[in-house]
């Protein structure tokens, strides 16, 4: 117990001095935060400095920090706002999907690869990371301007798609083949959960929380309001969506008009948390395979080359999907690019069941790795030049 | 993993449920609310309703949650105000282990127990629990107050004693003897420690904190701030002193003139984590033998009694040892009764190593389960009557 206690303080230490150190230097050099907190995670990860374990209580706690970041940002986003580009969402993370999911199969079929493993690198190719995209946009201050809830609703509902096509992709591995049946109902709890969830949330929150505000405790309203929001994570979970999506919509359900002093608790605990779920994220990239000297990576690096150029142009195509002189299409599809932990979660799933061998593995994890860092900085630059001829009009910014 | 972090999130959402429902009746009834707290752990606890696992992330968390209460307690004590009070506190603690001890060392020889046993029964009475008597005056509004002061200085030093009693103890238990030598090289590294750390860092930390100050990322004062502290708690571990001695000296060399704005963004995160530590104090609590009506629990019961009535005359006799008009005497001898977790690692090293039965283990449990809950509404009642009789002097108050 002491021994693992140390441990554990020691891993605590570790993610925060280095993202503390890198994120500032990040801010300094103009890029987001996330960027440096990223790059420590594989300085400190278990490709280089051994220093972040690569589960038990890290990896929880990683968890708890994505949790307590997408509800930090549902109770930042007005739900109204949301809807109002719902249809727009619905259409870039469709197109989002379906474009690198393609993209992957053929290009997959083109290298001669066969059985399921095109299958499987197609779909490690679909889910956008909604944490890390969601926190760009925050460092950005961009969150609430359109184009930013547009890239926000895809990631969202590219995550809901993602956790289906997970599904669909277990059953494919284990069983070889995979029923529609299931997919329609999957599909339909999902929705419906969030349906549910969002109609009741809105009618009982504001009763539950004139007894909440009355409370004399110290921190009351941030520790019960984290309780909701993981009650709704677990819950989601339970209908085989992504807990992330129950707490968004947990931060959603809150009335903008009176969440002030919760977000204003909430700031430091998810200050505390969020770091470990980036350095965690980044520390699961191995850098080694990214060494071009190393005669072993050349097919490793084509081969993700490959996948990394199906997988911007992939989402770079859904930004255009939305046909509105408002939106910085370039940035909504940049902003769909970075793969982060979910790909990683795709690749993991495949080279465990045998779909996919060593080698892709460690292609998924390049384009996962390079979809993950060039995004935020791209975003930044697309966002901040407001005069770009083609692709950026006047962004209507709400923030 | 996703099983792992299911129970997790589920075991978070009790504690908070739990522990601001219980600290909310707490308070509105005019107890400090980590009564509220305590009595929440009791329920969720493995002896009642089996919500808190006694191992695994709960457990470090609780330990997490117990080091940023003593570096949140080290941050709003002048470390020249403890000074003042030093060789009070020195008395104090020096009394309140040694009456305790000798008393228990008797009863249980009273008893006709043999062996090491009497020996362990004596020191699992001498340790107060400092994270609870330190938590108890800061909902009292009294840590900053001359008695305050000395009951927390009192509680600091008696964890060092604690420690190396501990130490002693394993010793014992492990070979059956124990040499001086050792004593004393313990004493001097815990004492070394404290010195050289409170100097250094009196010197380096104003220097460290220009530059944390001009730091523009989110949360950096409070990030760091707990990094430095975990840091001091594991260089404490590591010359076998407690960690949160370690933490609470962090806070301490952080100058109170500008330490504010850490304060505040830490206080939301301190209020995440130790709600955890309470409640994991108090399901360590085994209520079934407090049942008078089964027979099982007769003898534990009897012995348990003599045991709190050691334990209480022990700890108040130690205010008494403070020549001092201005302090309350009663007050500083009540502060010291909690024993807590400190009680039962006590015990538990007793259980394991065979010097003590389960049966004495289980009267140990009795009396660190009513030490711990008696002493916050006894303190506050004491520290509330202004005008009592005979012991309650005027009140010099700082806060």
């Amino acid at each position: 117990m002491e021994h693992e206690i140390i441990e554990f303080l020691m891993a605590l230490v570790a993610i925060f001095f280095g993202a503390k150190l890198f994120g500032e230097v990040s801010i300094r050099l103009g890029y987001p935060s996330v960027m440096g907190e990223l790059i420590a995670g594989i300085i400190l990860g278990g490709s280089v400095l051994h220093l972040i374990p690569e589960s038990g209580t890290i990896v929880l706690l990683a968890e708890v920090g994505v949790i307590i970041l997408l509800f930090e940002i549902g109770l930042e986003t007005e739900l109204k706002e949301l809807l109002k580009v719902g249809t727009k969402s619905l259409a870039v993370a469709a197109v989002g999907v379906i474009a690198p999911f393609a993209g992957g199969w053929i290009f997959a079929s083109a290298l001669g690869l066969d059985g399921i493993a095109p299958i499987f690198l197609g779909a490690a190719l679909t889910a956008t990371s909604v944490g890390i995209t969601s926190k760009v946009l925050v460092d950005l201050g961009k969150l609430s301007s359109k184009t930013g809830r547009i890239i926000l609703g895809a990631a969202v509902i590219d995550d809901i798609i993602g956790l289906i096509i997970l599904a669909v992709m277990n059953d494919l591995a284990k069983a070889g083949a995979v029923q529609l049946s299931q997919i329609a109902v999957i599909t339909g709890k999902a929705i419906g959960f969030l349906a549910v969830f969002i109609i009741v949330g809105k009618i009982a929150v504001p009763f539950l929380m004139n007894h909440v505000e009355k409370m004399k405790g110290r921190g009351s309203l941030a520790i019960l309001g984290l309780g909701f929001a993981f009650l709704a994570g677990v819950m989601a979970n339970s209908v085989e969506s992504a807990m992330i999506v129950g707490a968004f919509a947990a931060g959603l359900v809150i009335p903008s008009v009176r969440n002030e002093p919760l977000v204003k608790e909430l700031k430091p605990i998810a200050d505390f948390f969020t770091p470990i779920f980036f350095v965690h994220v980044g520390s699961l990239v191995n850098v080694s395979y990214f060494n071009p000297f190393n005669p072993a990576n050349k097919q490793i690096l084509i081969i993700g080359l490959g996948l990394i150029v199906v997988a911007i142009i992939g989402k770079l195509i859904c930004g255009f999907s939305v046909f509105d002189k408002d939106v910085n299409k370039l940035a909504i599809g940049v902003g769909m690019i970075p793969r982060g932990e979910v790909g990683l979660i795709f690749a993991e799933i495949g080279r465990r069941s045998g779909a996919i061998n060593n080698e892709l593995f460690a292609a998924v994890v390049v384009m996962v790795g390079i979809t993950t860092f060039i995004a935020p900085p791209l975003l930044k630059m697309i966002l901040q030049v407001k005069e770009a001829p083609i692709f950026v009009e006047a962004e209507e910014d709400l923030a």
